[in-house]
């Protein structure tokens, strides 16, 4: 038979758990990229299994995972290939020989035509990943993590009975009040705390409590961020995006009739300014004159560089308008996913029973072991120790925009975060720039991901949460030269 | 000052992580039980702490928690009180000074009226507690698994990115394929699986991709499972109650309608009888002729005793009707939060569409470990175990009901599960009888708490995955000389 591939796979080492993700997400990816055509044969998984020195198993749930994602289908007593560029309109011949993805009556119609979210090519192949939302995971004290988790398994061992919590383990929530009284000055007790599975529940338990489907209008900021989107479009909510500009949220051109207005004030996501403390006021008075509520997704805020950072915005409410959702995602890592909601008492019972419905308890152990991190000092000696070292990577980026990059991209003043957002000088297209970029092995995102409506600014937002100062100078030097030549 | 409580407040150890839900639940239990009145002042937080021999900080949080739960109130200046008996239209005057609990018209109409779900007095008064939906935390492999775990978190912490995944890690989603093929006879591959957080997870899910609000009508055996009903009926569902006969479900009875119906059929929840093969024909018969839904949910299936289990219903589906949702709550523990969806591939896409906005990926160091521990062959080896135990204490309290309970309970034959159903006979009063064993320690629980519509059975339920063969003799026995006296 013909050579297996001309691919190098370059799987752990055998046994390893990470073998049937490591050779799933290089076979899918040599397909996204084109390194296995549409039509390619794949050899048999005996003999896959054979060549790679894994089992049989291995190769045979990686091939299954990949029909399920209609990256490859199978023909009747004929093999395994490679499917046919994904147009939207197909899906793979599965166990049940459906040809054609048809949009299922038995699905209520919002979700008809859903399909599973397109995770996108992980970094496998680019040298210089300027990667969003995700933190240094070489940074975290897994160690400690590890001992307390273990403290707490040995101490849920000994209960006779774990009970479920309509908020979350009291511990977390004593200890969150405390946390994000003391680090974003939010006003809270522990009874005001909710533990959420990540920053993603929190917005969807939000969602369904305040969302009357068809009837409630939910502002969003534009550029914006979109699983926050999703779950208030999910929720039938009728979304007005409301431009931002450089004093964050234009408050002015929110609708009359809006109930629910959704800010990042700390670090607008993704252009990157803080909301100013005018337009602070000004969308409080909107909120208490209309009885309004705003959400404050304070996602990354504890990430401050050069000088204090603004408190969050619920400190300015005293008329219980404003409903605060953070995360641990950034501050330890997206994995564990815990997030919370600091909510006035009107949302208290309500945001139980949605929470209830929708998974119950969040996974205690995780709950147990983040509360003792907490406690024991570990979480503010860890955001201490990291917010120096994205700070000095800060610090190399703006350096290199000034110095190599000016021509073309202008960067966007903020105070916090794990990124900056460049607006594109000129008549630059920056969707195309990223394109140009990634063919160079440099991970850049365009602004265009991050709009709704009308794309009204070409700009590019570059992480740095998981790249190191020494790459991202590289890195920036690379797309400079890229910028210079190609016109 | 008056003495501090005629209370017995037994707290662990001081520094444990249980100090903070100890005092709680304790305070809270008194509150409810009425050893606490209403009215009653409470200690200052100070003098508590020191008579308790606890920090001040571990006192205000348990009095701040039950504040938002509205147990005890705050006058100003004058110190903490029981709350007047929870009338369900009081909530505590908290920081805000709401004296009264008014629906807040800044919710969503559906949940304007939603409470904290009273999660209820816990066990700590009850000598005998026959609970439900609990297994015995004393024969989990915690060493097994906290060995797992470490071994998962060092992995975890050698890549340098986790990337969300749409149904759930890959190899977790393998080993719950192969596990769920061999114990239930379930057909399916790794790429069917949608890992959720909880069998509950896997319930609003489904509602939210099945139902269009307002217009499906779902059909729920009665007496069923609150919960599920519960996630249905948010998501806007016309719910159709069908009763249940000695075969199960009474399909007969399915409105023609029906888009949706839920099952139990391994072990009907509550009553605990399997559908017989009759009925599971009938239902297929239904569904492919309507095109309507079937969700299977096997909720401990893997207790079986006295021979071979029914296979799953899936097994006898053909049309792609039936989804099958499995947890992991009964095997390993409920505070784990790991279940499952198997889903036929027209529902894969809307059900990671609905995942992803629902919470995003379930916490991935579970699931690895879970992964690792199936792979492994340690949730079987557990489960073979454990289900001896379960199969004598099953034993155990069939013995009692036929020596001294035969007058006054008729026991409902089951195949399988962690609880047994009686009838009561005659003209007694299962709430009544359950009430009086409470009094007396003794935990049972009355049918009518899983009814939704009238009430057509006097019953009471009896759990027995979390106490011993011993107990459950002795707290049988109390129950009969109790039922022999009191008429």
């Amino acid at each position: 038979m013909e050579p297996i591939f001309d691919l190098a796979i370059h799987l752990p080492r055998k046994g390893s758990r990470d073998l049937l993700r490591s050779l799933h997400r290089h076979l899918r990816d040599a397909i996204i990229d084109g390194r296995l055509q549409s039509g390619v044969r794949l050899p048999p998984t005996r003999e896959l299994a054979a060549a790679l020195g894994i089992s049989r198993n291995t190769a045979v749930a990686a091939y299954d995972l990949l029909i399920s994602e209609s990256y490859i289908e199978t023909r009747q007593g004929a093999g395994s290939y490679v499917a046919i560029p994904r147009s939207r309109t197909l899906t793979a011949a599965a166990r049940r020989s459906e040809p054609e993805h048809r949009p299922d009556a038995r699905l209520n119609a919002y979700w008809r035509d859903q399909r599973a979210p397109d995770d996108g090519a992980s970094s496998g192949g680019l040298r210089y990943d300027f990667q969003l939302g995700t933190p240094d995971m070489a940074l975290i004290p897994f160690s400690i993590w590890q001992r307390l988790s273990a403290r707490a398994l040995r101490a849920l061992s000994r209960q006779p009975l774990v009970e479920p919590e309509a908020h979350g383990r009291p511990e977390l929530r004593a200890a969150i009040a405390q946390h994000v009284s003391f680090t974003r000055a939010v006003a809270c007790r522990a009874g005001d705390v909710t533990v959420t599975s990540g920053a993603q529940q929190a917005f969807d338990l939000l969602a369904r409590t305040l969302v009357a489907p068809g009837g409630t209008v939910v502002a969003l900021e534009d550029p914006g961020y979109p699983p926050m989107r999703a779950a208030f479009a999910a929720a039938g909510a009728r979304l007005a995006l409301i431009p931002v500009d450089e004093e964050g949220l234009v408050v002015s051109r929110l609708p009359k009739e809006t109930r629910v207005v959704c800010v990042t004030p700390s670090h607008q996501f993704p252009l990157g300014m803080a909301m100013s403390l005018r337009r602070r006021d000004e969308l409080l008075a909107f909120a208490n004159a209309r009885k309004a509520v705003v959400i404050e997704d304070d996602y990354d805020a504890e990430f401050r560089f050069g000088g204090r950072a603004l408190d969050a915005l619920q400190t300015l409410d005293s008329a219980g308008s404003v409903i605060y959702v953070g995360t641990f995602s950034k501050s330890l890592f997206p994995a564990l996913r815990l997030g919370y909601i600091v909510a006035p008492p009107w949302a208290h019972g309500a945001l139980a029973a949605a929470r209830r419905i929708a998974t119950g308890d969040c996974a205690v152990l995780a709950q147990d072991t983040l509360a003792a991190f907490i406690a024991g000092g570990h979480l503010a000696r860890h955001v201490r120790k990291v917010r120096r070292v994205y700070a000095a990577r800060r610090q190399v980026m703006e350096a290199k925009f000034a110095d190599d990059l000016g021509e073309w991209l202008e960067p966007i003043h903020g105070h916090a975060g794990l990124h900056l957002a460049a607006f594109v000088r000129g008549r630059l297209n920056a969707d195309s720039i990223a394109r140009r970029a990634r063919q160079a092995g440099i991970g850049i995102y365009p602004l265009s991901r991050f709009y709704a409506g009308g794309v009204t600014r070409q700009g590019l937002v570059f992480g740095y949460g998981n790249i190191s100062g020494h790459d991202i100078a590289d890195g920036l030097e690379q797309l400079a030269r890229l910028l210079r030549r190609g016109k």
